[in-house]
């Protein structure tokens, strides 16, 4: 498998830090310790294709994975090439929407080797904790590895956090109005928590592959420690799963929503329609043109309380429509129990 | 991995409980008992991490699990640490809206360590059985561990019993008003059915974990006891299975009870708006001031019986509609089988 | 663990059958049978605890398991206790709603004993088959305990066709009528097919555990028939999927059909208006009362012909909205391969 | 386990073949063969229970089994017992609605018996190929068995391929009109399909039973004809999904569709009514009777050209609607990005 | 198991690749090498059977085998067959809609085998790269065949990208116009994607097949290749599910867009028919002919500013609903805190 170095490329600027119980100097390019040193060589941008193979090389990695180190689109895994361990992840560096970099770690008896080709990343804490000596950062290369990964694993949480505040705004906006543009945005968080998803279930596994019993490389002292960054990955799943319900549960907020605005207007339509259609109807008949010489024609107009009769008529039109409407439950909160006991019999929109 | 004691926390107050077979005593603050004496450290709060981390490593715990017992965020899980047992549980302390509290548990060869942040916790039950002394309970420090870890999981009941009534009485809300915020209550069910879920499935991996055959700090009597727990949380996650399918459910009934609010608003408003229309077109014909001079026009209005003419016009177009209503089964309770021989040749709604 | 007897338990009754391959006597209360003879005890009623327990623990069940007998609440399972085995099923006894019994199961070598709270059983079938004495069932211990099992599984299957015979009247009345409270019983009906799930679910479970490898007490001729009686176990599962996925389309075919029933309504609504609205805008213009002075005011009032003129008017207005309805395909059933041809072109709503 | 022949069962007949590698010959009735010839016992309808019992105690079977050959309504399954491998399958009959037989097969090292309660089956081709002696059709037991099982899951195909025929018409007639009884037609698609994944599973895992390692009765050579019978199965099932998505997306093109239709017909009322509605108003206004001997009343009527005025102010009225009306977008194509600059400002439905 | 050749079978092309560390050389029709080289038979075409069932016999293939070859409908897979290894393949050749060929490839000790139908592949890539002996791609067959399925596994990779951009397209055409014929084109969508999963799922389990331990014919060097081959599928799961759920999201989007749509409409509705049907029931009771002599009739009329009098009036009703539709908060932006504060006292639509 030949090398295909990504077009584009960032430069090539490769530090080295040197580290040992008692000491970490941090050098630029690359350098060779002093025995009894452990090295944190940090890659960022591959360019300088030759360069970084020449060195995957002299530490020790095979053809197949000096050439997978340039592949920029891998899914999260774990391989074991000689004595080596070969793990690549994601790493978070934008939320919305939701970006990851790709990150791939080289674990050697004395050395870890990491390469990325975006210059951001998340390893500035880990930079820190090797620096200041703190604690077992600095006891061994596999420690420095777990605390990469667990580093990794971490910065995803603050992602997922976005997530849910976002979930929790849309859910506030979907109820205040749900004809806002709601619908794109609620679309939009769910395919980022499909991504995320994705992205993070196989890191899950890369990491479970480090436990296993046939990995010698990985020292047991180790395990715990990467246990721990297990847990967090499937806590991460977790969560990632509740978003994931709690946003489907806003489609289904949102159409409910919707429903229920549509009821609204459709019942104000429908009030105010239907009390003022028969009231314009009489209207409408009293303003008929028969002759009047016929007494059988419009006696009402003759009537020296025509008029009074045809409002009475409107109002006793308008009446009957609000009584059918508070019969219907519709307005003056008629109780319930009210309706179930009579409505069949006299409610016609029930049949 | 350093200790990160939570900002706040709680003062720290520890309560040692010295028991054996025939006695059992609590005393504040740590205490040794006499040798052949169990004991029950009860931690609550982390703010003196000092003295807790003293505690924890005289205890015989690593670093590691040490650090752990600060993080107030964990998963549940089981971890084992040399002759120790490191169980992490979460103990529910709300119901609506749901809120659970961490606890760990450290299971030893002749005691039992408990740490929580918050005063509160669901153990008093635990406590009345140790100073009663009936039954197994203080026959060895594993029983113990065993009674506080079923008192956890079976705190969960009352939770679930709870969510359970919420979710009948929404049934009944949503069948009486469904446009009634039930949407809102609705889905905010569905979001703590998914966090209890959540919380309650690694707790059963957890419970599983100690049942495992290379566990040898669990002594194979408590087997069956610890066996007799899991299946309590099996039977947790089957309710809130349950619980889960009802309320998604709720969410269809509430959408096709808003679409038939929404068709009974519709029918209304057709049928009147319909019956209506024509009558008002016909009185609007006869309101036309056409001149009366040519015999062509409106020749009706001279006529004797021009008003009772048009009068019964629109009764007979109110009639044709009513009477296409009840072939179109909507008034007057019109059978299905009528209306299937009959309705596709003369139904225009039907095309 | 202590033994907590239910409130309001009903009385303890004992009968006790024993039986073997020649006879088989029924004695009220506890009876040791004679050499060579199995028992089956059938206990109803938790009320005289200690009088089950007493019984319990002179069978050989340890103290754990005597209380569990007394839990009317757990899960199906499958326990070993020593030489005995105990496994707990439930029993449907009621189909709408769906509610089950627990009974719990005993095997020992020369005896079985059943323990349940409720009088009613479903295993008269069993006791007429072990008096009647045909086939094995007076063989052996193992064989009855097969038997019991088997006819308790049995009864869920016409609890099932119940279940299966209402999704079919409800699939007839949905399609007969969506607005007719189907929506209260297709949920009740998903909540009742969620509960039988997760009730028969574990006792497939816990029959599996009676053929695994580890469980001498089980002889090996017994298995065939626990087989036999697991794939009735699963056939069950089969039908509660399919009846599941059945009530899962009758909550889409009610949303659909609502629509449908609403689109129709909606269509009433828009031609009726539609064609009369323009019409009556035309009686009303020649309804207005300008000064007919002026030769620009109304002056087809004053034509000859103006009445018929009018109505002509009217009667194009509603041509034109029939020809338009006609395009859309609304009436007169217009081809759809003509309204893809030109709808585009001519058709408004199509925007 | 006693015999329960079922009702009504089809009187039995019998056919036996008689073959070795060169000859081939049908029986009417039971035969034996040759030393070294096989047999295909045919049998058709179990209402002469007790021949066929004797039948297949003679052939070795133990009572459960010959019990089991009895019941017409088992899971799919593969029992061994002894030297002999019962194999229950269930081929289709018709497929729509979907109707499945029940046969059982039982492979003995010179014999396969096959038992079904129908006279109809799908096993012509078999009994042509065993005539035909072409191939390894007459070499073993084995492979007849095999033949059989292989032209029971073949003819799945034509009953699939019959499914997926429905569903493509099924699509083109809800975007026809969706309003047309589809809704019942691809609710029944469903539940045969559902029916139809739970009848072909449980084949696919008695096929799968035929090739574990613990099934001596099956000789090495016959596992790839079977692994070639089961990759059918899973061919099967991959079908019976892809099937299901997509009348699942039926559902909900139907939802949609009717969702579209009805707001094809809401568009047209709406755009109707508005623009008629303030038309009609204007003939209203002047068409009051308001006494003209003030000047304050109504002095358009008087104006010369106010008929034209009052045309006027109605055309402005409806010209202001349409104005509005492609301002949403409703008529003439607006172009997507005009409404989006602009829309929020100017357009009152968008609140 | 007899050879059915496809009908319409294209003529059968046989190209011979001789390769090894140092040349390769291209022959068409069959031809052996010389020792040491290894071959790469390249057959397309099926219709000379007879050809291609000795060509595959000469190689080593078993009866079964040679039978499968003519098979172009089966599901990925792989086989072993003595010293070779059979899989089965499936590329793609079109995207939308989306088809594959079936590809079947056999592995010996010193041949590569490939066999499909349709002359179009997608393999020319590899062709090159053996011509120019580049990498590892000559060192064995083994590597060829790994190179073969590398090629077609990733053939997938643009058709995914495909679907991707379509979906992206559809979700801006939904959001622009959800009336336009796009649930036809995601019904689609949904349709390729449930085929492309079910098409991909067995590849990858044919290639995990080829990476068992019990597969002594793919050398251990040739592992690590594989391995990364299957990542490559794993990844096209990945795609396809995230491209599943946004197509499912599509589908919501959609329903809720027309919801929207007819919401925008039924307010438009609403507001216009609201505001003007009161005005026009006014318009109507001043449009009437009572008898002015009494004077309790229409005595408005006779107002000096009686017309001024039902215009204002007139306003007054269009200023009441407008004032509703304010309360209501459809018009004009009204906050939501004031609409809750007073709404449910004065808003009759909230019932």
């Amino acid at each position: 498998m030949a090398i295909s170095t990504p077009q584009n490329a960032h430069p090539t600027s490769i530090t080295t830090y040197l580290y040992d119980a008692t000491s970490c100097e941090a050098v630029d390019g690359l350098a060779s310790g002093a025995p009894g040193q452990f090295r944190w060589i940090d890659v960022c941008g591959l360019k300088d294709d030759v360069r970084i193979a020449d060195l995957a090389t002299d530490l020790g990695l095979s053809g197949l994975s000096v050439a997978e180190l340039f592949h920029l689109d891998q899914r999260a895994q774990t391989d074991v090439d000689g004595d080596l361990v070969l793990t690549v992840l994601r790493m978070p560096v934008s939320s919305q929407p939701f970006v990851a970099d790709q990150i791939s770690l080289v674990l050697g008896p004395d050395f870890v080797l990491t390469l990325r080709e975006q210059p951001r990343d998340c390893l500035d804490a880990v930079r820190k904790r090797l620096a200041g000596g703190k604690g077992r950062i600095r006891s061994s290369s596999g420690y420095l590895f777990y605390a990469i990964c667990d580093a990794i694993i971490d910065s995803y949480f603050p992602v997922l956090e976005a997530q849910g505040d976002l979930i929790e705004a849309m859910e506030e906006r979907i109820l205040r109005d749900p004809e806002d543009g709601a619908m794109r945005d609620t679309h939009q968080i769910k395919r980022d928590l499909s991504i995320l998803r994705h992205a993070i279930w196989p890191m899950r596994e890369a990491l479970a592959a480090l436990q296993r019993d046939d990995m010698p490389q990985i020292s047991d002292p180790l395990l715990p420690y990467l246990r721990d960054c297990s847990d967090h990955a499937f806590q991460l799943l977790d969560m990632v799963e509740v978003f994931r319900e709690t946003a489907q549960g806003l489609v289904e907020l949102q159409l409910s929503s919707l429903s229920n605005r549509m009821n609204a207007h459709m019942k104000v339509l429908t009030m105010i329609a239907t009390i003022f259609i028969p009231m314009t109807f009489i209207a409408g008949v009293y303003g008929m043109n028969f002759d009047r010489a016929s007494p059988y024609n419009l006696p009402e107009l003759g009537w020296r309380f025509g008029y009074l009769f045809a409002l009475a008529l409107m109002a006793a039109a308008a009446a009957t429509m609000l009584f059918f409407f508070w019969r219907l439950g519709w307005i003056f909160g008629r109780s319930d129990e009210d309706r179930r006991g009579s409505g069949s019999a006299t409610d016609p929109s029930r049949h």
